[in-house]
């Protein structure tokens, strides 16, 4: 009788720490196939930054994946929307600009994935249809994943795509070293560090702030140094505050 | 600078040998979307089986992957649609009905399929977005591939992920033992044993061709096989025909 053949027994998948994040979603046929491939491979939160809301009162209104799509989450911002995530990670189909971040396999940086999810929210970055991600949002990324395609990807396609990757059999997740400070903290940090390079007379023009966002993110925190980080700069801009007076 | 990481060398697949099957398409959107995913995972040869003729006109007029619709070659039948394949591969994304062919996970199959490929010609066949492969189309198909799914896939997003698993990187392709019969001489050979059957009184219903047509893929002979059991099956029909008269 047919069975499917499968791998080596392995931890089952903690598909309820990842949030599928699609930013700036232009298309209601693509927010409702990206819902419907979270079904499909069993994943559950959406989270929307400033989609085109005609489209999304109309993919709202779609027979599949109502679910997924009423229990969907707005947000106003990237870094509203992935902060209570400890690892975020863009997709990217072609590196059409200039990378400043890791650029991973999504082959490997799944595995990598697979690992991070055991322990912790992991937010997963899709750019919209026509533009993919903006530097702006590529700076709130620890890496990115790329699919390796000739041209960009249909959105929900690279949904599907992404998704398979992460439940598919036979390669063994990647543990998961340390617990990862969560975005929330390391934006402050990325203020934080702003305020007082600007203070110092280091920063003067505009448009650092991204900069400053990615090089805070490839230092990939553990928590606690996070933590340890902030208290260390709060006194420098302690002291910077009492030397101009 | 950002770079992919990448696995051992492997080599190259041969995607020229891909020839992916759409049965009865139904939607313009669909028809384009796997004509843009075989783009983006660099597949080249659509076949079309009846497809819903309007949707195709649609289709071609796409913008995206006009080359490869425009090249598309269009059939009346599954039969010829995969006559000069040796490896036909059917895909499913749930055993809602009774299989009667082999199962295999996407995984576990691909590597079969990127194997068969670096020698041989083989067919990837998707059904409607409605109704799936019927079990007259899975009838010529060798075995099925499963895309471990919660529900139906979205056909666009099918064809992207089982092209994705192809092409992706990390896991060996499974080397093909020998050339495979082609699925003409396989029809052939179908046709051959089913008068013979009728003929020796074995077969007098209707609607057997398929288990038969079944019966033979499973034996998944090799191409010299094939003509030795063409010849044999020959001589008993002259047989049982001289016996008549």
């Amino acid at each position: 009788m047919p069975r499917a053949e499968s791998g080596p027994p392995k931890p089952s998948l903690k598909t309820e720490n990842l949030r599928v994040v699609l930013v700036s979603p232009r298309n209601p046929l693509n927010i409702g196939a990206a819902a419907r491939a979270m079904r499909n491979f069993g994943f559950r939160h959406l989270r929307l930054v400033n989609p085109y809301s005609v489209a999304y009162q109309e993919a709202r209104s779609a027979v599949h994946s109502a679910e997924i799509l009423q229990q969907a989450e707005d947000f106003e911002s990237v870094a509203d929307a992935i902060a209570d995530c400890n690892l975020v990670v863009g997709t990217t189909s072609l590196g059409h600009r200039e990378l400043q971040h890791p650029l991973r396999s999504l082959e490997y940086g799944g595995r990598q994935i697979r690992g991070a999810l055991s322990t912790t929210k992991v937010a997963l970055l899709f750019g919209s249809e026509k533009f993919g991600l903006s530097n702006d949002d590529l700076s709130y990324c620890h890496w990115l994943v790329r699919i390796a395609t000739q041209g960009s990807m249909n959105l929900g396609q690279a949904v599907a795509v992404c998704l398979y990757e992460l439940t598919r059999k036979g390669t063994p997740a990647k543990p998961e070293p340390r617990k990862r400070a969560a975005a929330d903290d390391l934006e402050r940090l990325t203020d934080l560090l702003t305020a007082v390079l600007k203070q110092s007379g280091y920063v003067h023009s505009h448009g650092t702030d991204a900069k400053i966002r990615r090089l805070i993110r490839r230092l990939d925190l553990p928590a606690h140094d996070a933590e340890v980080w902030l208290g260390m700069i709060r006194q420098i801009q302690w002291k910077l505050g009492t030397k101009r007076e």
